[in-house]
């Protein structure tokens, strides 16, 4: 669904892992393992790399593209049958578990331009000759934004550039106001679902929502089918569901959309858009944004479309957007399949990956689907051997990832009980092309992470992949991300946000989790259109599926350590950091706001502010904002230093000794992530359980870091973000007091 | 000629300035006049400001923008005549001042491509009804660059970007040679000279310059006639001498283009282009770079021409280039017309702006021209009733700046001695604008500049435009100017590089300096086009003349209180303060040049560098660079020093004491600027003759400060840096030795 390289962790430099014991001959074992247990796991590794055939990744990816296969189509439910016999095949006790879920398609969709000039959006993506399944218009869905509601509105057009709460400050400031009109957004800067959102906060009736080819068009490269990028006629189908809110089933929130659970009445689902909205081609968006009058926009808000960019807004355009929708109820398909653990079945490794689409979906998601086919077929090899996991291996193919991670959220709203008790690891992938290993997840399994990237070679490179991910970092990193990468012993990955199956797991139930992908130097533009086929993969995307492989070998390789080590490979001293990392910057955040907002109160009371505007131009004086007080983080920063040390302790005590029990440091260790989760959830949108990672709720994919006092304090509300400060303290110092519990284990 | 913005130096906190004495009441004397002097200078200013009439401006514009008036042109010569007989009419002895120079017109021009795609390119710029001197085809030049040799060339194309030295290595990676072949750059990040220099130093056997219009047409708004921005038509005439080498006729260097001068043969003259160059419109330029093909260029290099950028380069596209030109020598009219000083009569205030255009020149040169003309008339209104100016006024209206700075530099090379000897300053102006104002120059003269700018109410908003300009910079200003806008006493005004009249006097002579002009509210887009015209500028230049009366108050003012005041209001504090930031940024310059030598060279040595690349793309990997030695900056760092005591104790002499003979003291101050221009002049153009301040030799308009040395570190030329080094602080502690003369003769 959501496609982006996060930051990676690695090392070239790694000295010392937890629970690693030197060998004799001064190789390092690997977390986790024993020495003579590391050998043992290498060679296991070699055999399974072996194992893996780029001929399947091929059939399998041309098979399950071969015909659109959404939620509700005939095809999404053929692709998990399929997916069930290959994983029966491979001696993996599997099965389909459905759930019935509200998936909308469209009935009705007009947009055109009343004034000053008649227009009627073409919206739909042709066929073109080099695509064989880009005229399979019969099963295609339609372009169109799931979960927005039925809407008929004709009104003057705004353009609010990507439609964040910072632009309608821009708006503002310029005098232009979207109550009762229709606004045209263009993607990016946000996940889509935050600009109807958005919009609507601010009374706006309708929402366009528009692929300008600055970001996804001709000004990146050439467009498809010359190259990769999206044409003037492909627009970007997807969800618009409030899903910072939640996710899943927008009727079903915290429980599993089995046959008979009690449902929202559709009218009450708060997640479901408040104004209608659609997405639209560049070449649907050309003949609206030509004709907007106004003023000029600012620089930053210009995309790549022949014209001068203007606001809009006037009487004199006039654009009418009607949509109506089929509410049905469909049902969906979760593919899941499991490999008994042999010492400690209780404890589950889970890898999963999305099989539905927008329409053909061999990029998004079926690149990364074949690869863990290929990891599980690799696997089953293994066993077949006579190997088994010392944990049990849970593969799962998730349905309706697409309309709201539909698939893996019912899923884990249904077994909950069971996931909170089992759940070690829950590894994630999507989309999957050529390029550099990116890797974002729990920062206590960062060491482990760039144990892994140091031992999977690169396919044109041939070196490590960690290695080459750090060069990149070297090159092409910003400034902070070089120095890391000359400095410190692991790169850092990235925190998660949202947009991908893994936010159940990791942001509902607190179970450690991990997201990885390869990409950056396949091309982009297929996404969620009709165009994202076989043929545009196999030429732009992975040609020979040696990242597909990568991918196989690398989440392979995870999940074969995590099922196989002696202990859980968790390490907490990194994890600290991180933590110190974000508590600096919400600090420092408070600082920047305090000394802005005195200086902006300044310059609007003393009039510099004015003096510097042009006076032909409208400008609305901002209003002065309240002084940004000093807020007590002291508890915070007490948490963190009892963080620190538990952490310190913990590498301490793992350094030359083992537990006396390794099942019961696992069953602590496997536990520590539900620590950072609280029950009570973050403000207003309790669903959202852990207090270090979130998605923003205006950024919708965007993480935010220690969300409730972050968010507390960018909205200005300084009552709850000192609430919050204490909340997340107690948190993190439960977190230590796991830490403790497992160093205990070990002295 | 040239449109910026530049720094602006004022103040509100402006605590005390030199020879400036307390008066009873607490009011400041203004700088360089005892009290009393200080209200009468006052009173004069007032009866200048209120003589000042808009209705002047707009009849002058209209008249002398209503036919072409390029060099070699009747009316150019008809404008010369006119000013004459207005300023002899308001009491100036004044009269034109003839040379004849080199003025290339063109012959023959042919631009084609014959390959992939058949396209002849339309090299014309059409009459729009909304302008009624645009069809005066028969008198206006056609699009061309002066300087550019004849040649007739057929090549690939490839595009350069901005052509710059850094654009050129870019290409380098990326296996782009451009040797044989013709380069087509974009207008922008650089004088237009550069271009065509660079790309012949290169291998390049043609040069094509086009307006993008993301920096030059609808990216920036609405295209004329609608808005004021440039259109498809549109296209930027301009000279492509190597300027930076030397400006003025490039037959005689160093010497006045007088009738019988001794001149070069045109085959040696160095300043003319080594290849064949001409500027198109984007118009023209689109079907040539839409069929370029090779790699897509890198992100920063892509304009708003709806299409993919490419490198080009490749033998799929063949154009064909043909220039000739008439060399013809041409008369040029300067008028200059003096205002003998009554007490002083041999230190000369000089005020100039240029007469001549590309056609008709509204904005560029006469809207500061007709501004210029009302401050004379205001000035001869004053002695009209009996007030004379202590020191001579000078007026000069350049001809030929717009092929080279001919009329200014011809007259300076034939006139060194004398002013050399009598000028003090010199002041000049361009095209003028709404909006802020802006001001470069030579920061001995940065605390008066600050002083007048408190002075001249802004026409718009009632404050004064020192305010306004504060207020920009505070609101709109980098970081840092944001800083020094809230703590530093003076605002900083910018150091001058090239692109006016200015060049002569302050770097070839060694005369204070300053440029000075209004904008950034006004619209761009007519820049050396047929649409500058008397239309455009009163629709989006500065309709009521409201800037024009305000540059008319703020040099006259400048003048007049220069031409008035007890002593020259020459301070050095300010001065000091700069040069040290310049010496500071020279220092950082090296050691980030070390810093990133090392850091790159491992990145080649350890294949780093190579890692992060995407194997599929060419990259050819840069060789690595010799290291950045340690330099011995201590000579700079003593004379600097030396600078800042030498301007404190003269700071601290003048604040409660006067000088017992001003003359004499003006005598030495006059001459202060003559100490920082060394007569060897600069490495390799030694025409360039000061040690703060030049034109960078491959940026052409934009300055390089303390340039010997900053530039032979850019160019990693250690030994001259060393070289250089001495030689700049050996100027600087003369310059010191001079204040200190100064100051002996107030104690």
């Amino acid at each position: 669904m959501f496609r982006s390289i996060l930051n990676i962790g690695l090392s070239f430099l790694l000295t010392c892992s937890i629970l690693a014991q030197s060998v004799p001959n001064g190789d390092k074992s690997l977390m986790g393992f024993s020495p003579e247990n590391s050998i043992r796991q290498k060679t296991l590794e070699q055999k399974f790399d072996a194992s893996l055939r780029r001929e399947n990744l091929r059939e399998w990816l041309k098979k399950m593209s071969a015909r659109p296969h959404h939620v509700g189509s005939p095809y999404d439910k053929e692709n998990a049958e399929f997916m069930l016999s290959l994983l029966k095949s491979w001696g993996y006790n599997a099965q389909i578990e459905q759930f019935d879920v509200l998936f909308p398609t469209p009935k009705t969709r007009v947009l055109e331009m009343l004034a000053p000039e008649k227009f009627t959006a073409k919206l739909s993506e042709p066929a073109v000759k080099e695509d064989s399944t880009s005229n399979q218009s019969s099963e295609q869905l339609p372009v169109y934004n799931a979960y927005s509601i039925d809407g008929d509105v004709t009104a003057p057009l705004v353009y609010v550039n990507y439609g964040i709460p910072a632009d309608y400050e821009e708006l503002e400031r310029n005098g232009v106001d979207v109550r009762g009109k229709i606004v045209i957004a263009r993607y990016g800067g946000s996940w889509r679902g935050i600009k109807p959102k958005v919009a609507a906060e601010h009374g706006a009736i309708g929402c366009l929502i528009y692929s300008d080819p600055r970001n996804d068009g001709f000004f990146q490269g050439d467009v498809y089918p010359k190259g990769a990028w999206r044409n003037e006629n492909g627009a970007q189908r997807g969800s618009v569901a409030d899903m910072p809110t939640f996710p899943g089933d927008p009727l079903t929130p915290n429980i599993g959309a089995t046959k008979n659970a009690k449902r929202l009445d559709r009218k009450n689902a708060p997640t479901i858009t408040k104004i209608p909205v659609m997405p639209i081609s560049y070449g649907d968006a050309l003949p609206l944004l030509r004709n907007l009058e106004g003023a000029v926009v600012p620089e930053s808000w210009r995309g790549a479309l022949p014209i001068t960019y203007h606001f809009g807004g006037t009487e004199a355009t006039k654009v009418h957007l009607k949509l109506a929708f089929n509410w049905d109820i469909k049902t969906i398909y979760n593919v899941i399949a499991k490999m008994k653990g042999s010492e400690r079945p209780d404890e589950w490794i889970i890898r999963g990956n999305h099989h539905d689409a927008w329409v053909n979906g061999a990029d998004d998601p079926l690149s990364g689907q074949v690869a863990m086919l290929e990891e599980a077929r690799g696997i089953g090899e293994l066993v077949k051997t006579g190997w088994k996991p010392k944990r049990t291996i849970v593969y799962c193919a998730w349905d309706g990832e697409e309309p709201g991670l539909l698939g893996s959220t019912e899923w884990a709203e249904t077994h909950a009980d069971e996931l909170k008790n089992k759940a070690a690891v829950y590894i994630n992938s999507d989309s999957n092309g050529r390029g550099f290993l990116g890797v974002g997840g729990s920062h206590t399994l960062e060491k482990f992470v760039n144990e892994v990237s140091r031992d999977v070679i690169d396919p044109q490179t041939k070196i490590s992949v960690g290695e080459r991910w750090r060069a990149t970092q070297l090159v092409n990193g910003s400034p902070n991300s070089k120095k890391e990468a000359r400095e410190r012993t692991d790169l850092r990955i990235g925190a998660l946000g949202s947009g991908s199956d893994y936010t159940p797991f990791l942001q509902h139930l607190g179970i450690a989790s991990l997201n990885l992908g390869y990409g950056g130097e396949d091309g982009g533009g297929s996404y969620h259109s009709v165009y994202d086929s076989f043929d545009h993969y196999t030429r732009f995307g992975d040609p020979n599926f040696d990242y597909g492989i990568a991918l196989a070998q690398t989440a392979g390789r995870m999940t074969l350590r995590l099922a196989n080590a002696d202990v859980l490979p968790f390490e907490f001293t990194n994890f600290a950091d991180t933590v110190g990392v974000y508590v600096k910057e919400i600090m420092t955040l408070a600082d920047t706001m305090r000394e802005e907002t005195k200086q902006m109160n300044q310059m609007i009371s003393d009039g510099t502010l004015k003096a510097a505007q042009d006076p032909k131009e409208t400008f609305v004086m901002p209003k002065p904002k309240s002084d940004v007080p000093f807020l007590n983080f002291a508890p915070l920063q007490n948490a963190l230093a009892k963080l620190q040390e538990s952490a310190k302790n913990y590498q301490k005590a793992t350094k030359n000794k083992s537990a006396t029990s390794q099942k019961s440091l696992d069953e602590i260790l496997m536990k520590t992530e539900r620590a950072l989760a609280n029950q009570k959830g973050l403000p207003r949108r309790d669903w959202f359980k852990h207090q270090i990672y979130a998605p923003g709720f205006y950024t919708g994919y965007g993480v935010k870091t220690l969300p409730a006092v972050r968010e507390a304090i960018e909205q200005r509300d300084w009552k709850e973000a000192g609430e919050q400060i204490s909340i997340v303290a107690k948190t993190i110092e439960n977190f230590a007091l796991e830490i403790d519990k497992a160093t205990q284990l070990i002295r």
